[in-house]
C-alpha cells in the first residue's frame, strides 16, 4: 500500500524536481529548448506532477552518500550530471539549494500520497452512507462510559463515523492541493537565479517550476515556515482519528460477548474456529495510536525552524511526514475494505438491546411518569426492574386507568430514538452532495 | 493572562451553558417567559456569547464534588437548581446530559481565548509588519545549520516570521469561529427533547441554544466526533509554532556573540549587568515545546472516542485543550511584547556581514566569476580568502582587463540579496490587506 | 489529591530551600548559629526534607512578580529577605542562582509526591494480590483481538495487573529516592561559593544543603544533566501505564454485555438504573492516555538543556512535571480504591465462559485429538460445533471406543488453564515477599 | 548503521526464535535430538544470541502475508515447516503463538541493537574523557540564557556532556541485559505446553529458551505486561537526550559568530567555502527532536495492553521500537565522532571570554568589592564598564590603598571558576573507573 512514499518513490521525485527546475528554465526561454530536452530524456521526466521513471540510479546509490553530507541532494545532482550531455549541464540544479529540491520533491510524494489518502477517505465514506441508510432505522444499545445508556440506531453510528471520515477527507484534500513548492536558492533571497535570470524572470521562475511539479506556487520560499507540512501533519492525524473511532467501535462490536458486527474478511484460525479477530480494526487501532506523536513531531521541528536553514528541526520533519503517509495510506486502506464489508448480527443487536430486561428506556420514564406518578414512583418502578421485576407489568400496574398512556408503546425502544433517523438522512444527504462535488 | 481559561471562568461558563439551554426553551416557547427570566436571574445570565456572573457559586464547591462523580455537572445542577424558583426548577438541564453542558461551556471558554489569541498574533504580525519595513534593507548574514551563508537581510527574516504568525492568525480564528454548540442528549439521539418538544421543534433546539452562546449551530451532536476540538488544537499549536520561531531567531540573535537583537524589556541583573536576558522569546519557546505534546493529546482522545460516550477519552480532552489555550494565551502575550519591543544593533549586524571577510558573497563569485575564469580559479581565490587573504585583491588580480566587472560592486553584500525587498514588500502588503479585512 | 503539588506547596518548598542553604552555611560553620535561627524562624523551616510552614507569604504575591522576570525566585528572595533581621540577611540565598532554589525546590515536591505515589501503587499491589488469590482459580474466557480465545482464570489476569503494578512501584520509588538537591552557582561552577567559603568548604555545601532537604546529594550540579526529572517521569508514565492497563480490562469486563466485574462503588443514576460506570477506570484511563505525552514533554526539554542555562527547555520542564505528579497521585488513589472494591459477579464469568459453547478449548482439542483422529477429522468436529452442534457429542462420536480419552475432562475448560495458578501463587508471594522488605 | 534493525535482521532473528522453541525441547528431553537438529540445519540456527542465517527466506516473502493477517508468523512458520523433515515438523512452533515468537524475535533484535548503541556511547564517554581532562583548564565564557554570565571551562561543559552520556550507556546497558524471551501461548497460560510436557516440564521450557536466545528468563509471561519494552524505550530516549546535549551546545559553539568547536569531519561546500556545517551536530540534534515521541508512542501502546491481547497496541509497538533503535545507532554512532573529532579555536575561545570586556567576572566584584564599597559603589563601576569605561581602571581607582586587594587577580577569569576542575577531575576520574568495571 505504501508505493508511493517507498525510497525508490523519493528518488522519482527528487530527479522529477531536478527536471522541472530546467524545463522552467526553459519555460522563462533561458534554457535551449535542445539542452532542456536533452536533460529532461536523461532525467526520464514523465509529466508535470509525475515522478519520473527510467533514469536508471538506484536508491542504495544515493542512501549511502547521502548520510556523511546530511542529505541526498549533493550526491544525486552528481549522478544526474553525469548523464546529461556536457553542454546541457549547466541547467541542471542551476542556482537552486538542496533544501529546494528536497522539500518540492517531498511535497509531490505527499500530494500523490495524501490525494491518495482522501480518496480512500471518500471510498470509505461512501459504503459508510450505504450501510447508515441500510441500518437507518436498526434500533440498538447506545453505550456510554461502557454501558447500556439509551436506545440509538446501528444507522446514527455509523452517521457519526461517516461525518468524521468525511471531515478528514475535505481536510486532507485542502492541504495536499495546497502543497507548494520550493525555490529560494541558499538561503531563501533567489539571490542566485536574480543574478542568472534577473530579477523580474527570477520572480517568476517559481511559479514555472510549481507548475511543472504540478503544485502550488508559493507566496514565498518557505524554507523556515513550515505550516504547509503541519498542516498535511494534521490532516493526516485527524483522518487516522477517524478512521480509528470506526475501528474502535468495530473492535467492540465485535467481542464475542457483543457480537454485533463482524469485519467481512474475517480471518480463520485453524486452532481457535470460535476467532473472528477484528483484523482490520485492530491494524486501523495501531495506526490511529501512533499517528498523533507523529503529528507531534512535525510541530516540534516547524516550532524549531530557526536561522535560514536549521540545525536539525528540517532533517526530523521529513522521516516523520514520511512514516505518517505510509500509515495514512494503509490505515485508509483497511478502513475502506472493513467499511465496505462489515456485517450485521441483527440477532445480537436485537439481544443487546434487550440485555438490561427494558431498562434502556429508563430515561423515557422518567420524562413520561413522572409528571404523572411522581419522581418517588418512577424510582421504585424502576429500582424493581434493576432487581429483576418485569418491568412492562411494573409499568401497566403503576399506571392510573384514565393516563392515557400506552405502556407497550413507552416501552418500545424503537419509539425512543429521537432524531436519529433524520440526523441518517441528513448525513447520508450531505455525503451523497460531496461526493457528487 | 490566563483569566479567560481559569476555573473560575469555567465556572461561569457552564453556568451560562444551563441559562442558554433554558433560554433555548424560551425561545421556541416551550418554557413560559417569566420562568425563563427567573432562571436568567438566578443564574446571573450576561448575554449571548457571555459567561455568567454573580451566580455565587464558588468553584471550590463544584470541584469536589466533581472528582467522585466523574464531571462536575451533576453537582452543579442540584446547586443551580436550589437558586431557581420552584416552578422554573424544571426547566434548568432539562432533557441535556452532562457532556452538553461541558462541551458548549469549553466550547463557549475556548472561543474567547482563542479569539483573543488570534487577536494578539494580529497585533504582533503588525509589529512585525513594522519592522519588516523598517528594516527592509538592512543586510544581514543568512545562517543555514549555523553557518552563515549569503546575504539576506533583517526585512526579509522578519517578513518570514510575518507570514507565520499571520498564518497560524486565520487558523485560529477559523477554527474558533466554528466551534459548536453541543446538544444531543444521553447518547446523542436527542430523544429527551423529542419527548419535550416533539421531532421539530427538538430538531431546532440546538439552533437555538447555539445562539444563545454565540456557537455555531452543530449540524447533529458531536460527542463522539472531535474534530471541533482538535482543529482548533491543531491550530492553536502552529499559533505556537510560529511565535516560536520568532523566539528562536530572537534567542540566536540576542547571544551575546552575535547581538543584533534585543528585546525592549531587558531583564536588568545586579549581579551580572553584562547580562540582556531576552526573557520574552525565552518563555515563548518554552511553550512552543511544550505544545505539540498537547496537540498530540487532543488527537489520541479523539482517536479513542468509541462507543456513545467513550471510557476515559473524554475525559482528557480538556485539561489538555485547556493547557493549550493558557499556552497560547501567554505565549502571544510575550511574542506581540517582543514584536513590539524588538531593536537592532546596527553595527552588530553589520560587524557580522563582514565575519567571513566577505566571503558571504563566495556563491555569487562561483556565479559570475566560473564562467570567466574558470571554476578552479574561482576556487583558489576563495581559498586564498578562507586563508586569510584580502578577497578584493584576489578578485581584482584575477580580472582580466576587460571583463567589465566592477569587483566593488560584485563583493558588496548589499548588491547579493536577490528578491529580498521585494519578499518582504509582498509580505507587509499582504498583512495591511488582511489587518483591513 | 493534589495538595502535595499545589502553588502553596511549590511555595512552601522554594522557602524550605532557602532555609537549608541557610542551615548549610550553619553547619559548616560559616554562618553563626543565632544568624541561621533567625532565618529558620522567620522562613517557618519545619525540619529537614518537609516544606516549611508559617512564613505568610502568599502564592499570589510571588505569582504576579514571576511572570516578568521568567522566575519566582527573583521576587522571593525580596520577600523573604524583608522578613529577616538586618544581620541575618546576608545569609538569604547567598551564592546562590534562583535554578539552585527551584530545582532543589522542586525536587522536594517531587520526592514527596512519588513516595506517595508508590505507596499508592503498593497499596494497590495488595489489594491486587488478595484479589488474585481470592478469585485463583476461577475459570474465565481469555479474549485476544477481542476474541475468547482459551480459557484462563481471574487470579491470573489480576496476576498480570499486580506484576505491573509492583514493577512500577519500585520504578517510582528508585527515581524518588535519587531525585538530587541543586547547587552550583550562577553557571555550575560554584564559583560564588568557593568565594565565600573556600573550596574545601565550597565542596561539602552541596552536600549539607541536601542533607537539610533530605535529598540526595549531587555528585555535581545537574543544571543541563536532566536525567534525575525524565528518570522520574518515566516511573510515573510507567506507573500511569500500569494502571491504566488494569482500569482498561476493568472497563471493559463492566461492559453491559461481559458483566464479569463491577467497580465497588458504582455511581447511581436516578435517570438511567441500569448502569453502573466505572467512574474510577474512566478516569485512570483518562490519566493514563495524558501521561505519555507529559513524559515525552520532560525528554524533549531535557534533550534541549543547552548552555549553562537554556533558554526555555528548563522553563519547559516544571509545569510537565508538576502536572504528570498530578496526574500519577490521582490515578494511583483511583486505581487503589478500584482494586480495593473490584467486585466479580460469578455468573457473568461462568455464562462468558459457555458463549462459545465449548470451544474455548477448541486448541486443546487440537493438540490432543488430532494425533488420534488426524487434523481434518478435528477440524471436522469444530467445524460442526462453531455451527451449533453439541461439542461434546461430536467428540464422544468420533473417538474411537478404545481411546482412554475421557471427553468429559478433555472438554472442561477448568483442567485447560495450564500453569495459571503457579503463576498466581508466584506473583502473590513475590508481591508479600516485597511488602515485607 | 542500522544493520541490525532491518527487515533482514528482524526475519533472522524470527527464524532463530523457532530454531531456539525447538532446541529447548531438546534441551528438556522431548524433543529427539536428531530431529532437533534437522530444524537446527533447515532454518539456519548459528547460536545462542544470535539471528539465524542461510534459511534462504526472503524477507519479501513473509512481508506480503504477513498484512493479510496482522502478523508476519504464520506465514512464516508455513514457510519454515516446509523447510523441515517431514518427522521433525511437529517440532516447529509447537504450542506456540505468535506473540510468543515475535515478541522474543524482537527482543533479540533489540538486545543487540541496544547494546551497540550501549558500547557507542561508552566509546562517546571515552573521548568526551579526553576531551574533558586537555581542556580542564581552559576558561571559557558560560552561558545561561543566550547570554554570557560567569566564566567556566570547556573542561567543566565537556564532563556535563560526559556524565550525561555515561548515564544513558548504563541505563541503555541496564535495559538490555533484562530484556525477556516471551513464552506463554494462546492466552499467557502455557497451556499447550503443559498439555505437551505436562506442568514440570512446561515451567522450565521459558528457561530453556531463554537460555538458547541469551535472552533474560521471563519470570512470567508478558503479553500485555510490556514494561521490559517501555523501559528499553525510556532509556533509548535518555540517550538521545544526552546525545542531543552534546550535539546543542557544539552546534552553538560552531556558530560562525561563536566559533569556539569544529567538527572533526567538516563538509567542505565549493560554492560556500567559508561554511564549516556542523553536520554530526545536525543529524545528532534531528534524532534527539524525534525521539520523545517514539518512547510516547511505546508507553501509549503499554497502556492500553488490555485483554490477554490487545486489539491494537501491541501492533503500534514494534514499529516505534524498531524506529527509535535506528535513531540510537545513527545517533550515536554520529555523536561518537563528533566526540572523537572535536577541535577547540582556542583563541576564539579567549576573544569570547573578552567579549564583554571583563564584566564576566561582575558577579564575582559584587561578592568581593561590595563589603568593602557599598553595593552602590560596585553598581556604578560596573554600570561604567558596561557603558565602555575600562574595568581594570575603575576598581584600582575605587580601591582604598589599603583594600589589600590585587585587581588583576580579582579579574582575572581564570581565578573565578570555582570547583570546575575538581568537578572535570571527579568526572574523569569516575568514568575511567567504569570504564575498567
Amino acid at each position: 500500500m505504501d508505493g508511493a512514499v517507498t525510497d525508490a518513490a523519493v528518488l522519482d521525485a527528487l530527479v522529477a524536481a531536478e527536471a522541472a527546475l530546467t524545463r522552467a528554465y526553459g519555460t522563462l526561454g533561458a534554457a535551449p529548448r535542445a539542452q532542456v530536452d536533452a536533460v529532461c530524456a536523461a532525467l526520464g521526466w514523465v509529466g508535470a506532477g509525475s515522478p519520473a521513471a527510467g533514469h536508471g540510479i538506484a536508491p542504495a546509490e544515493v542512501a549511502a552518500a547521502a548520510v556523511a553530507g546530511g542529505n541526498p541532494v549533493i550526491p544525486l545532482v552528481a549522478l544526474l550530471q553525469a548523464r546529461v550531455p556536457d553542454d546541457a549541464r549547466a541547467w541542471v540544479h542551476r542556482g537552486a539549494t538542496s533544501q529546494d529540491i528536497l522539500d518540492s520533491a517531498l511535497m509531490l510524494v505527499a500530494r500523490r500520497a495524501a490525494l491518495e489518502t482522501a480518496a480512500t477517505l471518500r471510498r470509505t465514506g461512501m459504503a459508510l452512507a450505504g450501510f447508515a441508510e441500510a441500518n437507518r432505522d436498526e434500533v440498538a444499545a447506545a453505550r456510554t462510559l461502557t454501558q447500556h445508556a439509551v436506545p440509538t440506531t446501528l444507522g446514527l453510528r455509523a452517521a457519526a463515523w461517516l461525518r468524521g471520515i468525511e471531515r478528514a477527507a475535505a481536510r486532507v484534500e485542502e492541504a495536499a492541493l495546497a502543497l507548494p513548492a520550493q525555490l529560494g536558492g541558499a538561503a531563501g533571497t533567489l539571490a542566485s537565479f536574480v543574478e542568472i535570470l534577473g530579477a523580474e524572470d527570477a520572480s517568476r521562475l517559481p511559479v514555472a517550476f510549481a507548475d511543472e511539479l504540478a503544485l502550488s506556487a508559493p507566496p514565498a520560499p518557505w524554507h523556515t515556515t513550515r505550516w504547509p507540512v503541519t498542516e498535511l501533519g494534521d490532516a493526516l492525524v485527524q483522518a487516522l482519528d477517524a478512521c480509528g473511532v470506526l475501528a474502535a467501535d468495530v473492535a467492540t462490536a465485535a467481542r464475542t460477548e457483543v457480537g454485533e458486527l463482524t469485519e467481512g474478511s474475517r480471518g480463520a484460525s485453524s486452532a481457535m474456529p470460535q476467532k473472528s479477530n477484528p483484523t482490520a480494526a485492530v491494524l486501523v487501532r495501531s495506526a490511529a495510536l501512533r499517528a498523533p506523536m507523529l503529528g507531534a513531531t512535525l510541530h516540534a521541528a516547524s516550532a524549531s525552524a530557526c536561522d535560514e536553514r536549521p540545525d536539525g528541526a528540517w532533517h526530523a520533519e521529513w522521516p516523520a511526514l514520511r512514516e505518517l503517509l505510509r500509515l495514512a495510506l494503509g490505515a485508509t486502506a483497511h478502513a475502506a475494505a472493513l467499511a465496505e464489508g462489515l456485517t450485521v448480527d441483527h440477532a445480537a443487536v436485537a439481544r443487546n438491546v434487550e440485555a438490561t430486561r427494558g431498562l434502556l428506556v429508563a430515561e423515557r420514564l422518567s420524562l413520561v411518569l413522572a409528571p404523572l406518578l411522581g419522581r418517588d414512583a418512577v424510582a421504585r418502578i424502576v429500582a424493581a426492574a434493576a432487581a429483576g421485576g418485569d418491568l412492562a407489568n411494573l409499568v401497566r400496574d403503576a399506571l392510573p386507568p384514565d393516563a392515557g398512556v400506552d405502556a407497550d408503546a413507552l416501552l418500545d425502544p424503537a419509539a425512543y430514538t429521537g432524531l436519529a433517523a433524520r440526523l441518517v438522512d441528513a448525513a447520508v444527504t450531505r455525503s451523497h452532495r460531496e461526493g457528487d462535488a
